[in-house]
């Protein structure tokens, strides 16, 4: 059979893309909020694009799910009351619910088509959404974190890129609410974008977050279909660090373990001068 | 001024690509190895490529410079001869002669084509290629190592992909000659491409470092221009263990620092998975 000459380019920024060769288109809407888009592609296997930008894939959605989650979750000694926000596509729930300590994972996520895209073309990646201890609330995660003072023992915010609905989920204002939201030894992190190409974003998140919690550290991760692959996540903590963590405490994980947790957090020089400069 | 649509394009394989916005191509000829052709492009300042793939742009050459280099110099407690295969950018011996232990840094690099473009494009890569510890030699590398035996502290094989004239360079018989060629403690690396998308060449040369050298070790980095952004190296070692290494002894890197070298051998989980089967 001859291939499929379709591809998906994403322009990750004007002078800097990434193709991948679609072999199937399988949906394509406009939702309240943003276009989503799902394709079947040679190299990744599904793809979920929101607003032209690649949101997850089957073949490399762990590294993001995992590192995004169990590194906050880990430096927590004993997390029972989770909420991420954003997360639709339910990858950061499914591993939020690994862990044994978790009495219950709110999901708040503004787009409903997301989670009703995910389950229908991702399985695999929704699969947690279903977990009796899964509470999936479509609403205003900004409201929702405002909503619900000293409730969490951690925060994960999932968001797409600072543009569109994700804005106001990179600003000061949001981190101080979502201090507020976690009880007196609670924990948050964030997608915060690549130490390569956003070192402004990275160095105002860095003040915020600092500003806001005893504890801060920006750590990083290998994510290949996003811009430039090295991808970064800031940690706001109250009282826990997470260089005390001695060992992994879930299974079944393709990229964290305990050493990976570590070297994550070991900063290449560049990245070390961005965020204490 | 409206800025230029030409782009570079890479095929990094059939169903996956890179792409660069270009301002302007500097240099483009047919050397009698390969295709040789230096663009300028607007994300990541001027960009070398041989044989339609990226080898290196200013942006973020030291990245893989620093770390192919100071992982396995660092593992040397005391490197003098260091050979470096291939790397006729230059960009290894500045690195290399960052050691103040060395005293000699060959480089063997079979096209001089490379050479001479890197001077003129890429004056700050191939700074230390006229530094007087520097001996340059427009050979095959396969042959010279051959010619060495028990000569070198540190060999570095700085290799273009595993097609056309690198072939040889990843195996068995290749790292049986390097062996020959070390000292009684030498060490050597390898560049070994993407975990993400080269896992059959991975095994294949661990298991043949494996069989040669009484310590083996994958590591990683990030480097955005290279496929999926995350990159391995492959290190093997007659007495020295990475892991022992304490302090950085070079100073003026962007990348590497005694943080980093020990993040770089946590490999995460489906890498370890890949080259401990």
């Amino acid at each position: 059979m001859p291939q499929s000459n379709l591809w998906f380019t994403e322009l990750q920024n004007e002078n800097l893309s990434i193709g991948l060769r679609i072999e199937k288109t399988l949906h394509s809407e406009v939702t309240p909020y943003q276009t989503l888009d799902v394709y079947e592609t040679k190299q990744y296997g599904r793809l979920l694009v929101l607003d032209g930008c690649v949101m997850t894939t089957d073949k490399d959605e762990f590294v993001y799910h995992e590192m995004l989650s169990h590194v906050p979750m880990h430096t927590h000694p004993n997390p029972k009351n989770v909420l991420v926000v954003g997360g639709g596509d339910g990858g950061i729930i499914r591993e939020v619910i690994k862990h044994p300590s978790v009495e219950r994972a709110v999901l708040a996520e503004i787009d409903g088509a997301v989670v009703e895209a995910s389950k229908k073309y991702f399985p695999q990646i929704a699969a947690g959404l279903s977990d009796p201890r899964v509470d999936v609330q479509i609403v205003d995660g900004i409201k929702y974190v405002e909503d619900h003072p000293d409730t969490f023992d951690v925060i994960l915010i999932d968001s797409t890129d600072p543009i569109g609905p994700a804005v106001g989920l990179f600003s000061k204002k949001f981190y101080e609410s979502v201090f507020r939201a976690l009880k007196s030894d609670g924990v948050m992190a964030a997608q915060t974008e690549s130490p390569f190409v956003n070192q402004e974003l990275i160095q105002n998140v860095m003040r915020d977050v600092r500003g806001t919690f005893p504890i801060s550290q920006l750590y990083l991760a290998h994510v290949p279909t996003y811009p430039t692959g090295m991808w970064s996540f800031t940690m706001g903590s109250k009282v826990h660090r997470p260089q005390d963590v001695q060992t992994c405490r879930v299974q079944n994980t393709r990229y964290y373990n305990a050493q990976v947790h570590h070297a994550s957090l070991a900063l290449p020089q560049f990245v070390k001068e961005l965020v204490e400069s």
